[in-house]
This record gives structure tokens, C-alpha cells and sequence, in this order.
């Protein structure tokens, strides 16, 4: 890990425009196809550093999964304030082919902004910093907790950051992942919670022969058949007030064997599950193990998120008055879709994700609606108020 | 197809000696691995041609499978003769590594004659050489039906044999196969009988889509596990006096999905059933058909030979007494193991195998024990002359 401070009020960027469009355009530009380094993080500090921010860059873990360029930046409010924090991404997917204009070059037609991270999410984190050049610096402490690596492993981002916290002493009290979450209209779905995922890598050994003699072989093929019919057949729970229930997807089958007379020496799978918060990545790999060893298999579980759930309460209500108060919409609280770094945020504080409409995120031509960034600006500072004024 | 005939008796081998051991010395020190071509054949020719054996040497079938030389030679006995068939290959599996002497430069050490081909099957062919220089021409109408490709493909070897005797129309009575078939002594064991083999192929075809979403997608490997499930579970039969129970066996699954989040396109898989002739390959291909269609999914089949059996009775009296006299051996009736050029066969006469011990045969250092093949010739001769009698 390397470490660099700044809190330089004199920046070159200190004079420009602090208007979301002119932010997420300034972001759009630097090319951050995830991991994310260099000059998109320089062009965050110089949007930060002018309203009073503290910023800590920091490059976090080693090869495979690293290193990864991180920032985190810190407002201190007076003496016993509430800390509201804004959490997000800067790297974005590959743009892929077929783009009508640039996807690094941010460009309006009609009522659109184009490039790659308009709504995911570097036009979210734009808004967040314009909300935050509009709130007085004495209404609490204010963090941004932005990683470089969410698209990719996502091993030493978000969780690195959470380290580089703890070690400083900083614990928000709430926590608004900028995530676009809106479907079709901007602020009708907030995200609450999100379902956890485990994939579980499956396997029998068997003994190898010819078919004409299955008496001298050990066939692992219907033991791992029978394994995978008992699996799918699992009813892991009926869903919670909040989340639908636990799925389990049968996603490889693998035995590799091209000889049409021969028994195979063993067969393998791999099964996908996403679950609610009545499991856990532990307590679900246990289940399947059990199942795996009855038909005389193996099984070896890669958890890659718990879930998480922020019941409906104070902080949820605190988001849908401020997106009714400046869309006239109530938005929808759901737990739906994948995951998302509130995964690890949610073992800091309270978590909700909340952010533009999702249409065209991870596409061509992702772009996002120039009056929704005003919007989405004024609701991030209405909920940081009021959530730093509880 | 092209085809040369040969009943010349100043052949330069017609002096040689017709002891069966020269003759399989010869035949092991023409190399022919799978499919076989020109000079074994040559040889065989020249061991037949003096003993007043007609010649007919054919190049049959195209790519993938052929061209494939065979020969069918006959010797006709007086008008209103039975006919006595030997049927088998002068085409041997490639010999591998390791060899002690040299695979195609036969050698004697201690009891055995070692060399590819000495079990299976040029010592045989050799014994049935040898046997038929003992019988008088008068005895009957012999033949020798002798394919180049038993251990590759076999499309276009007995097969076409067959055919080039219905054009000529010869119809033997009874016809051996010298495949080994003798498992600790010469004699211990015929085959009267050989199962039937289907490769099943069998698919489900899905719709793709994203683990989180699965009402947004259709998973195929569900399905083909149910119906894998479903046809390892079937009991075919209980087995007949004659053969073993019918037994299917799962031989491949495949999905080739490498991506974790991803609800597969398709997932495939193969069977293979050997079985007795309590079915045939289009009734148990009917039968998957349809618990592949029950589960939603597809299946091809690709018959690769039906069952025969030559219920014991005069042919494998005669054959059993013939071992008897030269062994002092009661050989079992057996209708175990792999499948042979008997399951063409079986569509001309009656037809049983039997032959050399097998220990070693498709293995390195491959051997026949000298002395078994003086008895194994006159069991041969013993076999042709009682059914030429009958």
C-alpha cells in the first residue's frame, strides 16, 4: 500500500463548475475501464479537495486480484457530528464495440449524456460531489469511500478501504451506495438489501474401464446425476417479508470423456446460489457438502457475498422523503438483482444503494438523462441532511 | 471396389512349409496395423492359393471409413456339399511402446511365439490354414472370409464380404470366428453368443440468462439430470439363461459453461447400452426417445451392432466334442464381453467364436504358446470335418 494526502485548496480544478453534468463529464473523460487507476482518481481529488475534503489514495493488494487504486475522503464536521457516507465505484466495464459516439468522450444528444459510466456510476458520484460543494461543511462529517475495482475481483477495494477506516477511527452512521437502482423512472427502486451468492464446485471420483465390463469400473456419472437431481430438488426456503426465496442454478456439468466405449475416471459440476438472509455462504456450503459426501462426492464452495438487509426504518424513510420531495415518485424497496459492495459496506453500518436508472448500464450508448443529474444531486443532499441531522 | 482372383499353384510359397507355426511366423512378419493392406494379405494368398483355394481379393468402401482390402477365398467341395466358413482379420491394433523383441519380427522364447497378431488373431488364422491343408477337397465347400479392418471401423470389412458372397451365392452352413476367445487354457471358453451395443446421444436445449434472473431464463441441466436420473434408474432386463442383464451406462456429460453467473444454453450428454437380445438397438432407442422427450430434451442413437446368439445345440456340441478330443477340456458357452465381426455374421448362418487365449492379446509382448498352436489346428480341422459331415 502506498499513501499520498491532499487537502490543497489552490487545485487548477478549485475554480471550475461544480453542476453535475459538468462533473460527470470531467469523470466520463478519464478512461477507467475497471480496475480503474491514474487520472480518473486525479480528477475525484481535484473535485473534493476544494470543498474541504481530506483525501487518502491509497494502492491496495497484490497480484492476481491487485493492485487497486482507492480513494478515500473525509469532511470532519464539528466535535460529536454524525458521519453520513457515500460509497461507489470509478472503474467502469469495457465499452465493447458499436458506440455512436466516443465511449471516453462524453457527448449530449437531445436530452442525453453519452459514455461509458454515465449511470454506472460516475454520473451517481458526480452528484454526490455537487450535493456535498451545496451542503455546509458544519452539518457533520461527510466520507467517500470510492474504490477502483468493483467490476472486477472487487478483492482489494472496498474491503481495503473499510481497513484504511477502522485504522483511522472512522464508523459511519449510514451509508448510500451510489448503484443505479432506478428501473424506469429515476426514484422509483431503492435497494435495501441484496441477495448473497455462493458457487459450489462439485465432483466424484470414480474408476475408469470399459463398458462392456462395468463390474471392474466405478462409473461417477449417475452418482453425480443423482447428487445434482437431490440438489435441484432442494426447496431452501420459501423467501422473507423482504427477499424471494433462495435459488439454486445447476450452471456446469463436466466429464470430458470422448471415448464412447469407456466408463469415465470422474465427473464434475458446479452450481450457482443466490440466497437470502436465512443462509449463509457457510451455512449453505455445509447443506451441499452433506449432500455431495451421501453420493460419494466432493465439494468445494467459493462464497463470494453474504447477504445484507437494511429492514425498512429510519434510513429507508430518510431516502423515500427525499426522493418524493423532489420526484413526486415512492420508491419501490427491493433486494432484487446481483450483487454490489454493500455486501462488505453493511459490516460498517447501515447500507442502502440508490442511484440513476439502470437501462443503459454495462451497454453501448450508456447514457443518462441531463435532468435526472439535478435531480439525483438534490435528493443525495436532502438525505445527507437529514441523516447527519438525526 | 476392384478385385483380382488368384487360384495359381506355382505360387513360390506353395513349397513351403504348412506346420501352423511357420504360418503364423509369416503372417506376424507382415505388419498390419488397422486397417491392413497389401503384403499380409499377399501372404495369406500364397498359403491359400496352393491348397486349391480360389482367391478373390477386393478393395472396398471410401473415406472416412475405407478403403479396407478383404479377401474371400473358397474351395469347392462336389456338388451338394455343405459349406464350413472361418471367418476373421489379418489387421492388428498398433503395437505401442515397450516391446522386448521387435512386435512384427516374430519370435520364439521358452514356450511362445511373440508378436502383434499371435493371439489375436494371425496364430488363429494360421491354425485354420493349417487345418484346411489337412482335410481332403472332397470333404465339402470351405471358405475363408478375412476382412483388413476388424480393429478400426469395421464398415467396410465383413460387411462387404458378405455382400461379394451374396453376389456370388455362397451361403455357408456354419461359420467360425477364430477371435480369442480362451481365457486361462485353450479351450476353456467359446463365445455362442455377443450383446448388442447403442451409443445414445442426448441434449436438452435452454435459454441462457444471468443466475440472479432464472424466471428470465430456462436452464437445460435440471432436465437432463432428471432424465439421466430416469434412464440410469431403468432395469433393462434381468438377464436370459443365455446372457447377462442389459446395462446401460452414462459415458459423457457436457455443458462447457465457464462462466459462473451464466444459466447454461444446452447440456448434453451420451449413453452406452450393451445388450442382450431380449432388445434390439431401435427398441431401446425408442425407449430413451422417449424419457428423453418426457424430461424435454433430444436424443440421437447411433447403433453400433445388434445382439446374436447361436442357442447351444449342434454346432456347439460339435465344437465342444472337437475341444474335448484335443484338450480333454469342457469348454463354458459364454456370450460375455465386447462386440465382434460375429454380429455381421450372424445374418449369414450360425455362427460362434472361439480361439487362442487372449491374455495377452491388444497388450505388449503379445504370445501364443507354441504347442497350442498343433491343438488348436486340429480342433479346427475336427470342427470343419464334423460339420461338413452333417
Amino acid at each position: 500500500m502506498s499513501v499520498t494526502h491532499s487537502s490543497d485548496n489552490s487545485s487548477p480544478d478549485s475554480a471550475r463548475s461544480m453542476a453535475p453534468l459538468d462533473l460527470a463529464r470531467r469523470l466520463i473523460a478519464c478512461p477507467s475501464v475497471t480496475p480503474a487507476t491514474g487520472s480518473v482518481f486525479d480528477a475525484m481529488e481535484g473535485m473534493l479537495a476544494p470543498l474541504g475534503f481530506d483525501v487518502l489514495r491509497t494502492i491496495d493488494g497484490d497480484a492476481p486480484d491487485g493492485p487497486v487504486e482507492n480513494l478515500l475522503a473525509v469532511r470532519k464536521g464539528p466535535e460529536g457530528s454524525r458521519h453520513f457516507a457515500f460509497a461507489g465505484h470509478l472503474d467502469v466495464v469495457p465499452p465493447g464495440e458499436g458506440w455512436t459516439s466516443e465511449a471516453f468522450e462524453p457527448e449530449i444528444r437531445g436530452d442525453l449524456l453519452y459514455g461509458r459510466g454515465a449511470v454506472d456510476m460516475k454520473g451517481s458520484i458526480a452528484c454526490m460531489i455537487a450535493a456535498m460543494a451545496e451542503l455546509p461543511t458544519d452539518a457533520g462529517t461527510v466520507s467517500f469511500i470510492i474504490t477502483g475495482d468493483e467490476e472486477g475481483p472487487a478483492r482489494h477495494g472496498t474491503v481495503a478501504l473499510m481497513e484504511h477506516m477502522a485504522a483511522r477511527g472512522l464508523t459511519p452512521d449510514l451509508c448510500l451506495v451510489g448503484e443505479p437502482t432506478s428501473v424506469n423512472r429515476l426514484g422509483d427502486m431503492m435497494k435495501i438489501g441484496r441477495r448473497g451468492s455462493v458457487n459450489i464446485f462439485l465432483g466424484v471420483d470414480g474408476v475408469q474401464g470399459h463398458v462392456a465390463y462395468p463390474h471392474l469400473a466405478d462409473n461417477p456419472a449417475p452418482k453425480l446425476v443423482r447428487m445434482l437431481a437431490e440438489l435441484d430438488a432442494l426447496v431452501l426456503d420459501e423467501g422473507t417479508d423482504w427477499f424471494q426465496p433462495s435459488n439454486l442454478e445447476i450452471t456446469e456439468i463436466h466429464i470430458g470423456n470422448p471415448a464412447h466405449n469407456v466408463i469415465p475416471t470422474k465427473a464434475e459440476a458446479r452450481v450457482s446460489i443466490r440466497f437470502n438472509d436465512l443462509h449463509s455462504g457457510e451455512s449453505l456450503s455445509r447443506m451441499v457438502t452433506e449432500v455431495a459426501k451421501k453420493h460419494g462426492g466432493w465439494s468445494k464452495p467459493v462464497i463470494s457475498g453474504e447477504p445484507f438487509l437494511t429492514a425498512p426504518g429510519a434510513f429507508s424513510t430518510m431516502l423515500s422523503d427525499a426522493i418524493r420531495a423532489e420526484t413526486g415518485i415512492e420508491p419501490e424497496l427491493s433486494t432484487s438483482g446481483g450483487t454490489s459492495d454493500a455486501r462488505f459496506l453493511k459490516n460498517l453500518c447501515p447500507v442502502i444503494e440508490f442511484g440513476l436508472n439502470n437501462a443503459t448500464m454495462h451497454k453501448r450508448d450508456e447514457a443518462v438523462a441531463v435532468a435526472d443529474l439535478d435531480v439525483l444531486a438534490r435528493i443525495y443532499r436532502r438525505v445527507a441532511e437529514a441523516a447527519l441531522a438525526q
